[in-house]
């Protein structure tokens, strides 16, 4: 195929009354679909059933350790729960707390109680002219909604294959005292798919911060969210890299089970050092006696074990596997060689990341809901929803049927050239 | 019974005597009893058992307008659970949203999210010199630790029968722009027991404050946890007073299923006026997709509707009832006509208050913990933990058996009368 840069003005004037015959096609057939988040399927959800049958009335509903699970108490979580949490992303069980249905509440209540407490003893964000934290981008946007609302600014910081640019990275962090943060998804990267190299997890972890108070937000989101059973990547573990770097505060980590069994009804924890754990547990006292047990030890019960969540995540595999190859292969069949966009095949997590032309993005997006189908919204996987080249798109395969997915691939293409080749018009 | 103060130095010395023979073989018999927290006892919880019955692997886990709870989304809480649980405190659902397992964090975040981003559009406090809080005493431990923590000033406004007094309550908030806040339980009040008069709630909706963005929080705890069928307390509804009162934005009111289905892994709620909910929701957007949407579907399908909910109520009751009276009647029969403390008989709530004669709680509380009864620490039901009397002490009977509770209230009776013995030594 001919890059699509390469056509004459005639050919592309040709090309683009065909393209726009079949958008009007598509947009008559009345499509309804959603790719604009990550949510899990009907399908996946229902292979996760079992686990409500985990306890019942006959339960026992002790811990091991003989504490019932439906009274006040243990605000750090019960220890199978904290084991089986450690386990999901490779941590010591003492370095975990166990906490509530989600894990976005963690991270904001952290910027919070940084914002108003200071971290472990340092002054409180709020007294500060400037607070900044640093954003890889394509990054996630709940992750900025966050340091957005708290009026942090946010620095991109450009991602490549092997995760976030560690120059730059660097750069702001060992020199600017304002830099107190970064925002990162390590494994199966919320939206490219890539998995942070060795190299880059250990330059994280020997960063030297400018801030006594700098950590790293580190968003273990898709710790085993494996595609594939042959080919699966692996990271580095931060917490034990930054303790060899003379760094074990530096870092918290983040995960739960919202992608794993249900989502926003699942169990979530946080992974960090000694005197962080006892930092957030100082406010923590004061926000909440304890979280839901009851639902802790029906994982537990359910789940058993690390072979357990990974027995079910084989499950999830086999149902979402079809729609990324659905998408991948109509993009390759579709768009390859037409230089137009170019796209990584994750072997993980739960997006395939698109870079348009540049300026092209947002009428990409907007092309595809006219006809029906809906996309995250273009500049959203940037700070302030701000892509600076117009350029990025993220596609959420999670949610509808293979054929469904399938459908709404063929429009996306067809709305990518189509904007394409009416950009390229502009100059032609 | 003849007082104690008007026994001559002679009878105080020999019943000192006897008293410390009591005490020294209580101590022998080696009890180990906790009367600290209202916790619900293991009887209690029981009765609940069935709510893990209400959804398992073949339920429809989708709501009446065709939600699957199972994934994310509905950051207000299904409909259905802010029906249950606006029923339960007598509001309109549309004023309700229904949130995580608790409503201790609802609480923490209305306050950090003032502190941090101002009420409804107000200058956030952590920018004022001074934010102050008042706080009804006797009350709950916990509110205070909230206002503590964010460094918010306390001020005692003392409890009477009828509810905090309302004279001093109405000078503050009316004269003070720095008081944005008042703690509040307004049923079978923590500790008292009591409920707030008719009169008490209507002056309380019409206040006219000095700051725009002073709000009654309204920790309606206990609103369906009467201890008898016949005798029961009901309150004025505080929304719709304060709306007629043309306050329609001045109030929040918490509620949960804590001490309803199990403590920590309940269904909560808070309901305010719609203003006040658009602003909790614009920085909720941020902090959380959803709450667990599959507990509050499970709370539904089993208590169905505010019956079921009574239903649950009348077994805790019957439960909770033998208890409260093993302590009052002991507290008659060891303490009547001694004119050495003063107590409450309450109709419903988790505790019974007690004042012993000024400066004895503490040592009270502490010749109990030396016999092996743990109380509430004396105190703690005071901000910054000091009572400037020495003289509250809050017993709560919930999680023993009643035999237990029986020994334990006798051996509180005896320390009560030894420490009083010993006080009106100190100037006889």
């Amino acid at each position: 195929m001919k890059a699509l840069k390469d056509y004459t003005k005639e050919e592309l004037l040709d090309l683009r009354t065909q393209l726009e015959k079949e958008y009007e096609d598509a947009k008559s057939r009345n499509l309804k679909l959603d790719m604009s988040r990550g949510k899990p399927s009907p399908a996946q959800l229902d292979t996760v059933m079992p686990l409500l049958d985990a306890l019942n009335s006959s339960s026992d509903m002790k811990t091991e350790a003989g504490v019932d699970v439906r009274n006040y108490g243990i605000l750090e979580g019960i220890p199978e729960a904290k084991k089986l949490m450690a386990d999901m992303i490779g941590v010591n069980p003492d370095r975990v707390m166990v906490l509530g249905n989600a894990s976005l509440p963690i991270m904001f209540d952290t910027v919070a109680r940084s914002m108003m407490q200071g971290v472990c003893g340092s002054t409180p964000w709020h007294k500060l002219d400037k607070v900044k934290f640093l954003c890889p981008v394509p990054g996630y946007d709940r992750h900025f909604g966050i340091t957005q609302m708290f009026g942090i600014e946010m620095i991109n910081i450009p991602m490549s294959a092997s995760g976030p640019d560690m120059d730059l990275v660097e750069e702001y962090v060992n020199n600017d005292p304002a830099v107190k943060g970064i925002w990162c998804v390590p494994k199966y990267a919320n939206p490219m798919g890539i998995s942070y190299s060795d190299d880059t997890v250990r330059r994280f972890a020997a960063l030297k911060p400018a801030a006594e108070d700098f950590r790293i937000y580190w968003d273990n989101a898709y710790a085993i969210h494996h595609l594939y059973e042959e080919e699966q990547d692996e990271i580095l573990e931060i917490l034990s890299e930054c303790e060899k770097a003379g760094n074990p505060d530096m870092v918290f980590q983040f995960c739960s089970t919202s992608k794993v069994s249900f989502s926003g009804a699942g169990i979530s924890a946080v992974a960090t050092s000694e005197n962080n754990l006892a930092w957030m547990k100082s406010s923590m006292n004061f926000q909440i006696i304890g979280y839901d047990k009851v639902n802790q030890l029906r994982h537990v019960r359910y789940y058993k074990n690390i072979d357990g969540l990974k027995e079910q995540m084989k499950k999830h595999a086999d149902i979402m596997r079809p729609k990324f190859e659905a998408v991948l292969q109509i993009l390759d069949e579709n768009l390859g060689g037409l230089e137009i966009g170019n796209w990584i095949k994750p072997r993980g997590g739960y997006f395939i990341s698109f870079d348009a032309m540049e300026g092209c993005a947002k009428a990409i997006v907007g092309k595809c809901k006219e006809a029906g189908v809906t996309l995250t919204g273009a500049g959203a996987t940037y700070p302030y929803g701000k892509d600076p080249k117009d350029s990025n798109i993220r596609i959420a395969p999670s949610f509808p049927s293979p054929e469904e997915m399938a459908e709404a691939a063929k429009l996306f293409a067809l709305c990518v050239k189509l904007v394409s080749v009416e950009k390229l018009l502009e100059t032609a």
